[in-house]
């Protein structure tokens, strides 16, 4: 005989008895199981319960219909909180008022949202009315009411409330819903009602309990709604068993001058001073703050207004702190000298903030530095303090013209302009300029140099205005979709502001917003705070981080930030200069080998002093150098007039040029004639850039500086590959050895981002003494993704939750991630001392730097500006390690 | 103490004594063993022997010094040699005369060529001249020997040769090497000796020892030139000693009437009629049938000349059928009545001879059917059966205009047209052309289906113009390179002979060779033979071949040549007619899914048709049915006045129609917005095609057919992109099925042609009821070739061994098999019954079926021309494996 055993449905919290905590997550919900922690500790929340997920799973899967004893027990809990509340629900003279809110254990969209108010009726207005002494505001609550319950619990589009709304504004000839009186809501809550009878047939529910019942079978069926179930379904969700529902006591700052509502730091978040931080307002709701009417107070006047309230918040802060080992920002109400904690959560700061916050608080005993690493500052915070921000504060909604990504962070503000040409010549005037292109390419460095922030309205987080923007710290908006650019008219426009050359915009890359004329900026300031952090960081750190950076001054930038090496030095961007470009495009036009080393031996010395002067910058330290990468085409130009005037340069026929152009024209260049393919069909340019980094590493050992230069080849996707570039570089570098007769070390290696090579790494491994995954490519064709186009999709796959990030910016685990593995593995079984590290944008970002330290690699590379946040990502990898040991 | 074992390193062959057979390819190197084997059978082949590859690699390790007893053992091999043939090495009346040639177990490039005529000096020539009672041959033979010594020995440039040849010819005022005399020749052997002792600073060695073991040496160096080390090397050959060294006597059929020399197959090489054939000179050595100076005889002439060699010869021809168990190609040469073989082989013959012979010694006797489908028809032979060949006989080089991918088999001929309109006009006046086009893309599909052929100038074995012809089994030349064509002109030229439009050319797509003139075609005749041969193929194959078919004529083709399914019939060719292509353009500028959807409902009707079409021709064998799976600007005009003419169908500004173009071209279409990214983006686009799908079907089990379609979701990386997608076509067929109160088996699976997918293909088969490897994608993304790019640089690839063939040709089992194989394996472990095919074009490559084979999959797929040769291949597949069980 089975012995039935009852299941409790609901759980309360509040002063007189909390029956969850925060470990009851899966039954209560993520905001049940947040509830009843805060009522754990103490804090004073307003008295409520939850519905488990267990009645929500009931529900579903029994047509609808409660557990047996579920009324029951709501009316038990309606009864705990009436007592905790010293009200009563539906009581016409002292009504207890509810929130009824969803949870599930992990947050997902298309989930009932908040129904708030519930309890009023005919008869609780008015006593909601005598107590806050406000018939407006109590009728405009028994308005918003119906409107949301018809929404969310019968389904009635918003649309038809707003009529009624819009109806009495044109009658009474206001403007806004503030100029209605208490009078016009009167009408407006019968006129309502009247459109809750017509849309669904039945009146308006004036009992409470049936209000609160209806209201919980739409949060149970949200729980089955098309867009939640197909979320689930896409994202293979399994093993959840319905939705929380939290009911709680609704509390009011307005019911007289012994009530209030504010919010507030327990620490500044602009500055991290110690000391509350925030604003209040007497006998007031929680909009008021917001709409703006009266001008809230300062938090320290609540001292001299509500001292007890006061000093219990200060003593409150504390003890939050103290609980949750951080600055807090906290939501509160005085109702009748009652103070409520509404909501608390670890409070939002500036990246100044974060650091002081997490200094003091170490210095202060409240936490260690290992929880200021790993809790209090991150990446975020650091980029903020290495780039210039613009400061938010008066900006207006009117003047943002549109919003694109965060391609690289910091503040510009310039005029506008529409090609390198004009970007240069600004420069040279000091004019400060923003360069806007539809997008950039290799010719454009120049203007993107000389600019103060770029913005382009196509391409995506690694397009080539983002790789290059990043690499330089300069600020970039890239693919902002909401403009469109007119080159012809040298304007561009997002329907609304139309923007000429040579008016002021200014740009943050940061969140990927473009504004309209001079906004003030706040630059950065590295201060002893940052220093003490950073040393904190490193201490934790077993991860080397290295930079990508192709010029010494890139190279000096970084190991201001604490770069460890160069993992990636590009040598294409090497042949940008004028004189340069002519002798490249003179090898493009080769018609033998001979005349094709003519042409190289004039890059020679170049390519040598570029080496010379990045090694002495890297005084010893590692530094990877790839050989050449990019299709021939891009050296090439590509405007009408620019093709007259190179043919001219190279003396040759337009039309010769251009049939070249045309020729080594490409349907995916992504996927073409680039990378080793050119060093094997044209081993001369291989030989060449060996040829200029081992002479350039012989030249600095003449002069004590010992290098050991890591030649990188590119794009390998079969071990012949490398072994026949790699027998080039060993065969000229034993002849410059020779030639000089002097030796140094070096290293060939390659990167793996190309699937193929991930697959056969054990073979490749036997002949590359190193591996660096150039994810961005790796990303590209293990997705199939061109990172130029994904923009057309990209966007969509995240909104129906397809993909849970960008792949271009966290690194893809389950795919690229597998390669990475399997590669890192079984290169390592071919050589087990082989380095091993990773050169993509992924190496600046933290989530993927977590992955790469599980990987054991040693070292992360990534743009000079983001090699602090690289640092700290490194550290809190270690330290995540660490504690899961 | 040990023993010291004399190592032997030379094997000897001939009649009086054989040291080696075929399995000592190791040590005696492929050609050495082969040499031993021949004479083991009791050919009578010149006797010779073979120096071990040991030797080589003693040489190679001891400073360029022979074996102790190396010298000893050479001089007793030449006795061996002299006993035999009757002849003294060095002897002034009787000379024995030696070819020297490499031989290592695998062949390379880079190693030596022969030397032949080792032996002749100024006595022996005499000599030769006086038993052939031709001087002006033996000078020739001894200026040959000096020539081809003095470049592989002692490299020597041919140019300083030639120069004297030049010089003799012009004094002597001819303009032939065959008009000079036996003294013209005397005099350019003695200048030639000179040449050699200026080059070299020594004499022309007139010692036969000492030129031999001059060329032996040679032989041995030459397995360390650059080249031979480099190929070794980038291909990881390893644990080959080195190679062989072979010194075999030579033969003459030219020292009298006594003397003969010719080839002859054992059976007709044309039509397989079980009879020799061949042709022979009477006292004339191998050149002069080349040389075509005396025309040959048949070689049934032989029979009455020299009746006993003649019988020999017939009863050799027997006795190799057996024993190689092959039709032989057979050199011989007659010495002093003296029947020689100095080759054989398995003999070149046709398709049709191909499927004769093996049937005709299948009922011999000869072989089994197994041997008959494994080793007798190969692919080639089935296609040429299968597709109308160009006659080759009496085509002149200066005729080949160029040459190009053989990217579709088969012979056409027809005027040249440059567009797709001037050939649909052609062919509606019954005209014949050749679409010759840069590339093509869906737009020209109308032109290519009304021309005989198609030549592409750009595009490599899976471009548009080689997918599509495949298809339809339409002769095409892809990606010649030797052509440029001008639109504007309307002509294209080598550089030598320009074609203008209405010019005759012929294009051979099974040779890839571009043909001046109209050539004669030899139509296909499928015999008896090759029926009962495909009987005996599918008798022994236990693996599915379906075909790619978009249309109820190429099902029903497929169909007649053995498909037992369709694998992948793509639906975006089906929106490329006048009406559809105009409702599909619609539906790209919708500005809102209602309008969309307007647009689509007009391409319903036709989607539908389409597939009950399809249905009924295959009567109840299973269709996959791929959803639209190409970019959206492929449905676009690119042509300024062919996007005039579309905006005004459209009713919209020209100028509207171009930026709409621009805001759809991508950078990499192939890594675009497209395959199921389309239909995540525009669901309407999945709801109509699968609307259409089961719509057919219902229709077609109202009369009785029962149809399971097999709806497949393209390029789908993420398990949540397949979900998404199954969860529309799963909505939409119930939908269907309600409206209609009817319903239909169907089966929702994928292509897996994305790295990714093949990575995560666990998580795919968890709701995939299929897999199809698209392994065209799949090996430009695993490879990061694009198949329209790559030509650039895969051609060098292949020649420098870096790839050992074309992986779009035959699947690159190393690393895009692995993927295969993962994925097959990981899925089954989700999905035991998972169904698994392929569909790209490796579909129909033989040694691509196999491996399919291997991972167990359920069905390859290939264009309905290529069924047959995938029977074969899979048969062939399944023999193997029971071979090596």
């Amino acid at each position: 005989m089975k012995t039935k055993v009852k299941t409790k449905h609901v759980y309360t919290f509040g002063k007189g008895k909390v029956e969850g905590d925060r470990s009851m997550r899966e039954l209560l919900g993520g905001k049940g199981a947040n509830l009843a922690e805060m009522s754990t500790i103490g804090l004073p929340v307003p008295a409520g319960f939850t519905i488990s997920t267990e009645a929500c799973q009931y529900y579903s899967t029994h047509n609808s219909e409660w557990p047996e004893d579920l009324a029951d027990e709501i009316r038990e809990g309606i009864k705990f909180i009436e007592s905790d509340m010293k009200t009563g629900f539906g009581d016409s003279r002292n009504p207890l008022l509810l929130s009824v809110r969803s949870g599930a254990a992990v947050s997902m969209p298309g989930m009932m949202d908040t129904v708030l108010n519930l309890g009023l009726n005919d008869d609780t207005v008015e006593a909601l009315a005598a107590k806050t002494s406000n018939t407006r505001f109590a009728y405009d609550c028994y308005r918003r009411l119906i409107d949301m319950f018809g929404g969310v619990v019968m389904n009635i589009s918003h649309d038809k409330f707003e009529e009624v709304i819009e109806d009495v504004k044109n009658t009474r000839g206001v403007e806004n819903d503030t100029d209605l009186t208490g009078e016009d809501l009167k009408s407006i809550v019968d006129r309502y009602k009247a459109v809750f009878q017509h849309e669904t047939g039945i009146q308006f529910p004036d009992d409470p309990y049936e209000q609160l019942e209806l209201a919980v079978n739409a949060v149970f069926d949200s729980w089955n709604s098309k867009r939640a179930v197909t979320y689930r379904r896409i994202n293979h969700i399994t093993g959840i068993l319905g939705t929380g529902v939290n009911v709680q006591a609704m509390v009011y700052g307005n019911m007289g001058d012994d009530c209030a509502t504010g919010v507030c730091f327990t620490r500044n978040p602009s500055t991290g001073e110690n000391k509350l931080y925030g604003e209040f307002l007497i006998n007031a709701q929680g909009e008021d703050v917001v709409a703006g009417i009266r001008t809230p107070e300062d938090i320290s006047h609540l001292e001299q207004k509500m001292s007890d309230s006061y000093r219990e918040l200060q003593l409150l802060g504390k003890k939050l702190e103290q609980h949750y080992g951080n600055m807090q920002d906290v939501e509160f109400t005085v109702q009748n000298n009652f103070l409520y904690i509404l909501q608390t959560r670890s409070g939002q700061r500036t990246g100044k903030a974060a650091v002081k916050i997490a200094t003091d608080m170490v210095e202060e005993g409240i936490i260690t530095k290992r929880d200021a690493v790993l809790k209090h500052v991150n990446p975020d915070h650091l980029n903020q303090l290495l780039h210039p921000q613009i400061d938010k504060s008066g900006i207006k909604d009117e003047e943002i013209i549109g919003k694109g990504l965060p391609a690289s962070p910091g503040a510009a503000v310039g005029k506008v302009v529409f090609n390198s040409e004009k970007a240069e010549e600004a420069a040279r005037n000091d004019e400060p300029v923003i360069l806007v292109r539809i997008e950039t390419s290799p010719e454009d460095v120049g203007g993107m140099s000389a600019a103060e922030g770029i913005l382009t309205s196509r391409g995506g987080m690694t397009s080539h205005a983002a790789v290059v923007a990043r690499g330089w710290g300069k600020p970039c908006v890239a693919g902002c979709g909401d403009i469109i650019i007119n080159y012809e008219n040298q304007t561009f426009t997002n329907g609304r502001i139309t923007i000429r050359e040579g008016d002021w915009i200014s740009i943050d890359g940061t969140l990927g917003t473009v504004l309209q004329g001079r906004k003030p900026v706040v630059k950065p300031e590295l201060d002893d705070d940052y220093r003490t952090f950073m040393v904190w960081v490193d201490s934790f750190r077993d991860m080397k981080v290295r930079t990508n950076a192709d010029t010494p001054e890139d190279a000096l930038k970084a190991l201001e930030f604490g770069a460890e090496g160069i993992g990636l030095c590009r040598t294409e961007h090497m042949f940008f200069g004028d004189e340069r470009i002519l002798a490249i495009r003179r090898m493009i036009f080769s018609n033998s080998v001979d005349e094709r080393k003519k042409a190289l031996d004039q890059l020679l010395p170049y390519q040598r002093q570029d080496f010379i002067d990045i090694f002495e910058v890297m005084n010893g330290l590692p530094v990877t150098v790839r050989l050449l990468d990019p299709p021939l085409h891009e050296f090439l130009p590509h405007e009408p007039d620019e093709i007259e005037r190179v043919a001219s340069e190279l003396g040759i026929k337009t039309q010769v040029l251009f049939e070249k152009i045309r020729s080594l024209s490409e349907f995916n260049p992504m996927l073409g004639h680039r990378g080793c393919r050119l060093g094997i069909t044209y081993p001369e340019i291989t030989e060449m850039q060996t040829r200029a980094i081992i002479e350039a590493a012989l030249t600095l050992k003449k002069k004590d500086l010992e290098v050991t230069p890591e030649i990188m080849i590119p794009l390998v996707g079969t071990p012949q590959e490398f072994r026949s570039q790699k027998l080039v570089v060993d065969q000229v570098a034993e002849k410059v050895f020779e030639e000089q007769d002097l030796r140094v070390a070096y290293k060939v290696g390659t990167m793996i981002e190309i699937p193929r090579a991930a697959l056969v790494a054990e073979q490749i491994a036997k002949d590359a003494e190193f591996f660096s995954f150039g994810t961005n490519d790796l990303t590209q064709m293990t997705f199939g993704y061109s990172r130029d186009d994904a923009g057309k999709f990209l966007g969509e796959y995240l909104n129906q939750g397809i993909l849970a990030q960008d792949p271009f910016q966290v690194l893809d685990v389950e795919g690229v991630g597998q390669l990475v593995s399997m590669a890192t593995e079984n290169g390592r079984k071919a050589r087990a001392d082989l380095k091993i590290g990773i050169c993509g944008e992924h190496g600046g970002e933290p989530a993927s730097v977590t992955f790469c330290y599980k990987q054991n690699m040693d070292y992360v590379s990534c743009s000079p500006y983001r090699v602090p946040v690289a640092r700290l990502a490194a550290a809190e990898a270690c330290l995540n390690e660490e504690k899961n040991n």
